[in-house]
């Protein structure tokens, strides 16, 4: 009965289908490679107590008080500290916008420089949280495709040349949801071809931190500078999600606008949790705890993997995850992917179909897998199930 | 440098005056009355740690890990009993939405319900929250005058006559910035002007429970029915600020909306917050809580009352207020609130000129005054200056 009242631009925006997959999945007999959520190993519970008991006696009414729409200085300065340390950036808190979540993040880029029709180029496929943010701001994508080192370097140059976006979207660490990392060499060739473009690059890293082999951090495209470039990061995969702290790193006057809009869309974030979660870094060691994550992750990883090969007919394609959470797997061309979900959740596993992470899906024969929440013998179980579905489609 | 990059909603945006205010009254010597803080004493400090390590042991990894878009329903079945117990309404945890502080319901409205030069009904003054989000939906405002029992009914009939708004905007109960309240007779009256509308109600509602007498509560326009109402409500000014607790009571359809709109937002608030409130709500008094924020900011209402009396000239005219953390002071016409918030800056007294509540702000003769954050003696010695500033303007 609403409906006359409804925005042009809320009618625009998906409502989650995610939402939908996860409904099916709540029979706690299937298993689920569905979701994102990080294991819960990655949430360091008894050092986040010491915390909140040592800012609730350090600050008092402090972190329950109004404050400043920026962010906590020093969870800010933690945020310059390291990214000094990683990147050599030449940066100071007034770079840094503490966001609720990195969606947020996502969500305020959006209203601070998309005019309805704005082209945004993403990657194909790309992650469906900002799919679903710029849709409605009424964003024209232009989607150029992953392939397994990176951006395709033909499409992309096509792509400047015809379209001249004037936001670029990029997850080049273990994406959301391939789980496919740019190669260095890769990252050098986008930065050549759009290093002279009227556009502004927004690379989005919630992933970078869980790199499972020790090889040297790949520098990001265009050597880590600030101008044109918007730095997204997150505590969700590293720390916990459910405090809902993210950040983005820019030049200041973009920050400025961010901040602008940041006020109109909460004030400020939720800063009992930026004092507790600046008290575990700045008190704990990151590094050490992030270890623990990917050690786990890794085996997890791996038992995915090696389940795939064994189970899997050999047309089936999937990514060898070198970090993060997820891998992708491309079935047989001309197949639905949506018939092998009700044959899978009919077996008793879930998975995302590769719908909700295209601009136009049509012919949709891709999938996303989530390995940070099951243990390995649960993964082996699932994966054969799904090997058996997907002789039946 | 990137003027041309930025959307025509943002420029639209204004960024805040308060902000700039604020940063004036920074200079500890200053006695700022511009602020909007909560009093530290409606913070239950004590109870809320408690709380916190009660729900870390009972919970463990749960108030760490994402969580879904429409928040916890122990905190939402919460608002269920308190608005079934208090207002008679017949709602399900269905009908409740929480966000991330009441401005994220406000920007959430928004999105959800506004295009391009849609017209919306708001208070003259109103909420500058309410006008700096909205305006960045580039909202064509309707203002209809606030007077001492509430709206201007005349102006109101005129102004659905013309405009025929599709929202409207009001906060009956202890308004900010004037700190008025509409009679029970206004109340009716509005009621019988919009009931036919084809118009949505926003009721924003963050200082009811602040009421200094010991009168029964005044119902909500229309009866607390939601159909074509919206309600807002918040647990900054009686719990805490900081955390960015927020709700929206509505129609299912409409909640469904705004969840779609979160979910781009920033996909849920944080969990952590929603179970430390939910906890401290279920096992602590809240009115009883309430009531000791109550004698505190009646004492300090009447402080700044009884000095305004004593030291103001005759003509300048002010609420008194019944509740709630605001007065409003309306000084000689002609004479610039701005030139007065110099000469008031120079005497170490600070205050928000009007203009920021106003959809165009043109010779603008008011002012709002906190008393939430000053003791009595302060509170004199702060009206006095000001009155010393109002002889020189």
């Amino acid at each position: 009965m609403f409906e006359q009242y409804f925005s042009d631009r809320i009618k625009n925006t998906p409502s989650s289908f995610i939402r939908e997959i996860l409904k099916v999945t709540k029979n706690p007999e299937i298993i689920s490679f569905a979701g994102g959520l990080p294991n819960p190993i990655s949430f360091p519970q008894e050092e986040l107590k010491v915390s909140m008991n040592r800012i609730a006696e350090k600050y008092g009414p402090l972190i329950y008080q109004y404050s400043t729409t920026t962010g906590l200085d020093s969870l800010r300065e933690f945020i310059v500290q390291r990214y000094k340390k990683l990147w050599n950036m030449d940066i100071t808190i007034d770079n840094v916008i503490i966001t609720t979540g990195s969606q947020q993040a996502l969500d305020l880029i959006g209203k601070v420089f998309i005019n309805k029709g704005d082209k945004v180029m993403v990657e194909k496929p790309s992650y469906l949280g900002l799919l679903q943010s710029f849709s409605s701001y009424q964003t024209e994508f232009v989607q150029t495709r992953l392939n397994d080192d990176g951006l395709d370097i033909e499409i992309l140059r096509n792509t400047m040349k015809e379209h001249k976006p004037k936001l670029a979207y990029l997850i080049p660490n273990f994406q959301n949801p391939t789980g496919l990392t740019y190669t260095c060499e890769n990252r050098q060739k986008v930065f050549d071809v759009i290093k002279d473009e009227n556009m502004i690059l927004i690379k989005d890293d919630p992933y970078g931190e869980l790199r499972f082999e020790d090889t040297p951090r790949i520098p990001y495209i265009g050597l880590n500078q600030t101008n044109k470039n918007i730095y997204l990061g997150s505590f969700s995969k590293i720390v916990t999600p459910g405090m809902r702290l993210g950040y983005a790193i820019a030049d200041k006057e973009i920050i400025k606008m961010l901040e602008t809009a940041k006020q109109a869309a909460d004030l400020h974030s939720n800063i009992f949790g930026q004092y507790l979660i600046s008290d575990y870094l700045w008190n704990n060691d990151l590094d050490k705890h992030i270890e623990k994550i990917k050690a786990l992750y890794k085996s997890q990883a791996t038992a995915m993997v090696e389940a795939m090969k064994k189970y899997f007919p050999s047309d089936i394609k999937f990514t060898i995850p070198k970090g993060g959470m997820f891998t992708w797997v491309t079935i047989e061309e001309g197949k639905s992917v949506m018939d092998l979900f009700d044959k899978a959740i009919a077996k008793k596993v879930a998975f995302v179909p590769g719908h909700p992470f295209y601009v136009n899906p049509q012919n949709v024969n891709t999938l996303r897998l989530n390995y940070t929440n099951a243990n390995a013998e649960t993964i082996e179980i699932g994966i054969k199930r799904l090997s058996e579905a997907l002789e039946e489609i």
